[in-house]
């Protein structure tokens, strides 16, 4: 390419990057909130949260646009398509992990008039704390393009899936020991299944650093039922 | 373009839209088998539910990477560009469809040693029946590139979140009737959030499919909480 064209190619994909940045800090930040809000019982924090996601969904609708814009302009190959491609994925997966801290938050407003159980949010401090650090890794793993860093978070998941287990048997005790505490539990499930689908989204990014970085799936099984390698399709691109 | 490109071009084009019918197929076809598994205990069943997930992880693939060597090679513009990206959202959606219908599946392995109790099933049918309409009713839309269709769809879509509704009230109300259904009825609150979400995704279908026709985002609110018209960015593709 012209050099000039280089130029402006390199500034889109700054551009993107950018953007990927800033969505990573609104999905921390709302995981955080909505977590808070919930042990909390604070309902401000909790709309406050739900009102954050909007920003993510622009973000999204923006770097997907952007980068179909970008591809169609400059056709890249190799290692920029696969700049690009991670962008779109990983934005998609950022997006949805706010989806979850907005469940999340949404929860806690429908649960501030409901009788507290202490107790039985322990396990979800420890699955918040879990996800929030897998979250942080991969961002980082983003940020240095940093495939080993990104292997660590897929392997780390498999303890946020572990804490999930261990939390639901736990729910289900309180449960049986007091239907009162059937509803209130009921709802803190919900919440650590989103808490589990966080850490589920936050794999999926670091399974886009490894094909960004080495062009490469990676070449292990994913700790939980998921795609394989020996199912999933090498990919051309 | 000359002609013997465009006629390349509609090669791929074709291509793309056979490869999302084949997903439509199978995505239709893992909700109904794992629903009859749970329903009927047949593990037999859900495991070949449960097997039939890869091929439609490989299909996105497939779709993802020709959609973005086909924008890369052909430039494509307005109408053309917004078909290709029709199917790498259509594709990306009935993905998650076949991996919520998984989970069903896996749950109703893990349920075939419990205590059944029937009635507390009558509910999530309903929401299988609605759930699988919608599915029928997004692929015939995006078939025919029928907007209305499309948009009778998203409306649908809030009967089945009204079921839900209900579904998660019974299942409640038989937990505290008796401990002993509280296991039981605890997987089945699950279900019910998954077939609420394979609604979810068809409805981001039929948002694509109007997008794909019109070129426009839906001029109406979702019917729950999700991106609003006044929160939605326009799109500039």
């Amino acid at each position: 390419m012209p050099d000039h064209i280089v130029k402006a190619y390199d500034k889109e994909l700054e551009s993107l990057g950018r953007k990927i940045a800033e969505m990573g800090g609104i999905a921390e930040k709302m995981l955080s909130d909505a977590m808070d809000a919930l042990i909390d019982f604070d309902t401000r924090l909790a709309q406050a949260t739900v009102d954050s996601d909007p920003r993510l969904d622009l973000l999204q609708r923006d770097i997907e646009e952007q980068a179909i814009l970008t591809i169609a302009r400059r056709q890249p190959m190799a290692v920029d398509l696969r700049e690009i491609i991670a962008t779109i994925r990983i934005s998609g997966d950022l997006e949805r992990i706010g989806d979850l801290a907005k469940n999340i938050a949404k929860r806690a407003i429908k649960l501030a008039g409901e009788m507290h159980i202490p107790r039985a949010t322990i396990g979800l401090r420890s699955m918040h704390e879990s996800a929030a650090m897998l979250l942080k890794e991969v961002l980082d793993a983003y940020a240095e393009r940093d495939a080993e860093g990104a292997r660590a978070v897929w392997i780390h998941d498999a303890d946020l899936n572990a804490l999930e287990d261990s939390v639901f048997r736990d729910l289900l005790t309180f449960m049986m020991e007091d239907p009162r505490n059937i509803s209130f539990c009921t709802h803190l499930l919900y919440v650590s299944k989103n808490i589990e689908r966080i850490g589920d989204h936050a794999t999926n990014i670091a399974e886009t650093v490894v094909y960004l970085v080495t062009g490469e799936t990676l070449p292990m099984d994913r700790p939980k039922g998921r795609t394989t390698l020996s199912e999933a399709p090498t990919r051309v691109v």
